[in-house]
This record gives C-alpha cells, sequence and structure tokens, in this order.
C-alpha cells in the first residue's frame, strides 16, 4: 500500500473523500470519540486541509456523513412494485438492517438521543428518512391520498422498527438478523389487520396486499401459524 | 387572590413550589423558550431565590421537573393485577394520554429529539420510565424472566405507543383519544399474538392473557372484528 497521492484528487474528490471517511468512523464510535485528527489521519490528509474544506470543523462534517448515510438509507427503500408485498417489505429491511449493522455505533448515538452531535439539523434529517419511509409504504400499498389512521399505523410501525433495531443491537444482534426481518414483516402485517377492524380505508389497503401474495410466501406461512394462536381466543367470539 | 406569602415556607415546600411551577411551565413551551425569569415570576419569587435553591440554573430546574414528571408517568402505569388484561392496559393508555395531554409541549420538545435540555442525564430518566412500563406489563403478563423476543415485542410496543402519542400531538388529536387508546391496545394483542406464532413464551403470555378476557370485552370485541378481516387470507390458508 503506498500513501495516498492526495494532490491528484478535485475539489470535488477531496470533498466526497473526506465525507466518506467520515461517515466511516462515524458509524463505529459515538460522535463525541471522534475528532478531526483522527479524520484527516484516517484520509492521509493535514488537519488544516480537512479545515479548508469544512470549516465548520466536526459538527460540520458530521452533518454531511449523515447527509450521506440518510441518502443510502432512503436508497435502501426504493423498491419496485411487483411481487407479493411480504416479500418486497422483507427485501427493503434486510437492506434497511445491512445497513444498520454497517452504521452499528453511529446508529445508536444518533437515534438513541442524547448525543452531543444531534441538533435541530440532524434531527430534521432523520425525519426526512422516516417521511420518506412512509411514503415508499404507502406507495406500495397503492393509497395515493391516505387518512390519519392509515398513516399513524405506517409511521408507528416505522418507529417499531427503529426501536426493534436499537434493542437488537443493544442485546448482542439476538434474534438472528433474518428472523428479526420476518417478524418486523409480520409486526406490520399485524398492525394493518388490526387498524383495517377501525378503518375502511386500510382494509381496502389489506385487500391490496393480500391479492399480491402467495400460498407459500410469507403472509400465507403466517396465516397459517396464526391460526393455532387464534384459536385459543374462539372462547371470546 | 393575595400575592402568595413566600416567607412562610419550608425549604423543601419551596423547593417542592420552584420544581412544580418549573414542570408547569416546561410542560408547555419547548424548553429553550423558558428563562428562570420565567419560574420565578409563576412562583412569585426573586430570581436570586430560585438560584439559591438551583445553583446550576435552568437546566437543574429542568432535570429536577423531568425527574418529577417521570414519577408521576411511572404511578401511572401502577394497575392492580386483576380483571381483563386489555382493561387494565386501556386503564394505564387513558392515565398515560392524560398525561401526555397535561405536558404536550414538554413531552414533544422531550422526545421528539434536539431540544437544547436533552443530556445524557434526561435520557437516562426517559430510560429509566420505559423500563418500569416494560417491567410492568412483563409483571401483568406473569412472565418472571422473560427472553430476548418477548421482551423486544413489548419494548417495541412502548416505542410505538411514544411514537404514536407524538403524531397524535403533531396531528391535532386526531382520532379522539378514546379510539387512539383502545387502537394501541389492540396493537399491543396483534403484536403479541405474531411474536407468540414464533416464540413458546410469549404463547404462554398469551394464554394467560386471554384467560382474564371476557367475551364482552375489549379483546372479545377485537376478534370478531378481526374475523371478516382476516377472512380476506383465507385462499392463503
Amino acid at each position: 500500500m503506498t500513501a495516498p497521492a492526495y494532490r491528484r484528487l478535485s475539489v470535488e474528490q477531496r470533498r466526497a473523500q473526506l465525507i466518506s471517511t467520515a461517515l466511516g468512523l462515524f458509524a463505529h464510535r459515538p460522535p463525541e470519540e471522534i475528532t478531526l485528527d483522527d479524520v484527516a489521519a484516517a484520509a492521509g490528509v493535514s488537519r488544516p486541509l480537512v479545515y479548508r474544506y469544512f470549516p465548520g470543523g466536526k459538527q460540520q462534517l458530521y452533518e454531511a456523513a449523515l447527509r450521506q448515510a440518510a441518502d443510502a438509507l432512503e436508497a435502501c427503500f426504493d423498491e419496485p412494485t411487483a411481487g407479493p408485498m411480504t416479500e418486497r417489505l422483507l427485501r427493503v429491511l434486510d437492506r434497511y438492517l445491512a445497513f444498520v449493522e454497517q452504521h452499528d455505533a453511529g446508529f445508536t448515538a444518533l437515534l438513541a438521543g442524547g448525543s452531543v452531535a444531534e441538533t435541530s439539523r440532524t434531527n430534521a434529517i432523520v425525519d426526512e428518512v422516516r417521511r420518506a419511509a412512509a411514503e415508499e409504504i404507502l406507495r406500495h400499498l397503492e393509497v395515493p391520498e391516505p387518512g390519519t389512521r392509515l398513516r399513524m399505523a405506517v409511521r408507528t410501525w416505522i418507529a417499531a422498527v427503529e426501536a426493534a433495531s436499537l434493542i437488537w443491537l443493544d442485546e448482542g444482534r439476538v434474534p438472528p438478523r433474518e428472523e428479526l426481518t420476518a417478524w418486523m414483516v409480520e409486526q406490520f402485517v399485524a398492525q394493518l389487520l388490526v387498524t383495517a377492524t377501525r378503518d375502511e380505508e386500510s382494509a381496502l389497503a389489506v385487500a391490496t396486499a393480500v391479492a399480491t401474495e402467495e400460498r407459500e410466501g410469507p403472509a400465507g406461512e403466517l396465516f397459517r401459524r396464526l391460526v393455532p394462536v387464534l384459536s385459543v381466543g374462539e372462547s371470546l367470539l
């Protein structure tokens, strides 16, 4: 390995390199543990050079790294509207959890709250990602102008996914990632079913979703597993 | 109304009065909008007197108010282990949402993130409240040493309740509080049922809970409403 030949990069390339380097560092350690010297050393450049690109110092670099992470996360949500709905959701959640694993400490520091780097700007970026996730789900459910109840169900489930991801990291990644992903999809199905008992629009979304499902897919498997569990409640019918 | 006769209060009474006054102010405005002068004026005392009790100024007063709010919230969770489980949960959630309504702006500022008053200490208090809520639920479900999956289901639901409460405040308290409370209970039932399809311990908790329910209660009503919704998925069985 030779030392990085940093004079050869253009302004845009250098900026992108510094942001990617910073994101790599912020991903695995809480922001308070990262210094500009760490970023300069990891990028193979001098501290004054980092300041030339980011006069706002560490906070500016953190926000640029968060912006890049948010764009990467929003790209994870992008899923074609074809095939069983539960399988689409599984693929998105699988990409999401891969992202969470790759940015574990940074994800926790950002979302568990109380981070020194947290500002109204970083919160706005996080909220934008949540909104993008909700819009993508509603697009798949084919509800052009969702009402309060369906929107609340979707947004609440997104919060539940975030919370489960934080708990999962904190608990040493138990249960295994595949089980967690499947369980999150099942929580979505359950939440939508319950909301559909109160809200006509959500009932239509359920019908749209069920029409995409296959007997041998995740939804069929869940419905069959639910039969014995629900039979416990038969005396209440 | 006469002016407050502040010389008559003991040290402990004065401290309690200042904390309650601060909580009243922090409940309805974001912390950055409250000054020590506001607290002094609302308590009918001088600014130096407030500083004598709270040398750490606004932040110390904020944390003392948050401590009092956390104690009040934990008291909301206290529910006898008798009667249908869904009705116990409804009563707790009703007290919880009454608290949320009474502390709307403060609740949002604290939990939406990015508040200037947010520190590792305030986060520890919030996390303690969440833990207390989870422990109380597990106590009712009669699971003495819950495993990862059941704990994750309970903690994830608590995060969902928080998120739904924030959305509810933000959306001008739609749907009505009673409907929101009932929907949250139903989400809990749905989440537990789905988790029970994967986890023996959660299946036992479901059986314990169902045994407390009544045909004409919230669980019976939910199960009956679920029948037509689930019938949409019959082709997948």
